[in-house]
């Protein structure tokens, strides 16, 4: 089965195929993984930011920037909008169906939880796998809000977090922890009357000192306007000298993941759950007692 | 230390202190959580949504219902958008402040991840350090989308996911995911002009046959409209039949996240970070070679 997969050669049939095989953890997919050996240093970008900013547009328009430059692009969408359910929500995804047909391009949507490990395990997995296939550049876009910057701060080597000029408390606090993960910001839809403004207040809010500068590049995505000055400054980010404390951090991180998940396989989810029902119908609900039970296993 | 927190006498001062000490993860903390054996059945209802809809206005009319009907209430207001920063973004919080010194009420916000565990770590345990306080309920906010649901759908009995009239394909993909952590929609600003209609769309979507009738109540909470319908809502669903099955998924899910985080106690993340470094410094960057150094700690 393995074996048979060709995706160091760039063959996209078999990268598809031996992705699924990883997502749903298909017998001996870790072997396979570690066999692969072929890691290169492959830039990975990732694209985050609020529902409705126009983040699989500005994809849309990177992808085309990058081929036409000749380059191979893998990109990978990962939805963890919908935690419960199997497979990825299309969405507005189908907006860069376009792609789906170019040889240089390879797309995939994800948004299967392992049965074993969580999305961030798939997602780091699923990145190494790619980074052993025959492309120049990765570009991870994540939908959401919250955790899932965590996630993709984990992978990306250059984080690009997309907003839109709008005002609003929440927004405000929400941006603050957007900024942390920040290398790269977009500002799209920048023809709207606000923008320089806004473009103005997030300059302030970042010059507090405790934050190198980070460019701030003003995007009209559906008009393809501010592609390239995008395009330079991720060029540049991946020249700055900080990029290899970051790598190092982000290895680290990945590593603790994968771990993580590696220690939760001889822990017995469906056990947990018996020992729960017993210790709720004895009337209890001391959780502890349950954790104490199985945490030596 | 530990032994002078009157906690479980609802001495407010106590429970904030001995709430620091457990986020801090102070010497003893979890023999503390363990020796308090008093974890009583009390609801607790989470609210969530998207940023901007309402939810601590709505949360401030839930508190003042409760207070007036004699109630207890405990109120943890969880903060994920800024996974780097220690301790919560005020934000739009103090609009709760009218309660901070109310004897009946009990305030406390948590953004702080432990050096230990994560954030979902320390909201069950906060969680089961307030369910053995005197209180009657307990309400737990958490701002944003994404991945935060999961954590508090993983701790309420009854979670309230508060939207507003709003379109956008982004919003509607996000809905289906909040539609399948929901016991009770919240439609606030339901003045708007496009709220009846936002209602019956609401119901068409999830009158699809996979989910349970789930009741869809209109607020407009800054008016303090709607917010007893809401409360009846609640305790409905805390009598429904459906609650016991749902209260031993979600210890399970607890007791699993309290093993995960036990075990990763022994791997230490800045010897990790020292193999990356060498890693790296070899040229190589095979991150299973790392992983295998230390999964078997």
């Amino acid at each position: 089965m393995w074996q048979e997969l060709d995706i160091q050669q760039g063959d996209k049939r078999s990268l598809a195929r031996a992705i699924t095989l990883v997502e749903n953890e298909y017998p001996g997919f870790e072997d396979y993984l570690r066999s692969l050996n072929g890691q290169k240093d492959i830039p990975v970008i990732g694209i985050t930011g609020p529902p409705g900013a126009g983040k699989s547009t500005l994809v849309d328009q990177m992808i085309r920037l990058l081929v036409e430059k000749g380059e191979r692009v893998a990109v990978l969408c990962v939805d963890p909008s919908s935690p419960f359910h199997r497979g990825a929500i299309l969405g507005d995804r189908v907006r860069m169906s376009d792609w789906y047909d170019h040889p240089s391009v390879f797309i995939r949507s994800l948004a299967t939880r392992g049965h074993f490990g969580g999305l961030s395990q798939k997602m780091i997995e699923i990145t190494e796998l790619l980074r052993s296939t025959p492309v120049d550049r990765i570009l991870i876009e994540t939908v959401g809000v919250g955790q899932s910057e965590i996630e993709i701060a984990g992978l990306a080597d250059t984080t690009i977090v997309v907003v839109v000029p709008e005002a609003g408390d929440e927004i405000q606090a929400m941006k603050s922890g957007l900024m942390e993960i920040a290398d790269i910001f977009v500002v799209n839809k920048s023809d709207r009357p606000e923008a320089d403004k806004f473009v103005k207040d997030l300059h302030m809010m970042m010059s507090n000192g405790d934050h190198p500068q980070i460019p701030v590049i003003k995007t009209i995505a559906n008009q393809n306007e501010g592609t390239l000055q995008l395009y330079d400054a991720i060029v540049e980010h991946q020249r700055s000298p900080a990029l290899s404390d970051k790598k190092a951090w982000l290895m680290t991180e990945k590593v603790w993941e994968l771990i993580q998940s590696y220690k939760m396989r001889t822990v017995n989810k469906e056990k947990i759950r018996e020992a729960v029902k017993d210790q709720l119908a004895s009337g209890k609900a001391n959780i502890y007692a349950v954790v104490d039970e199985f945490k030596a296993l």
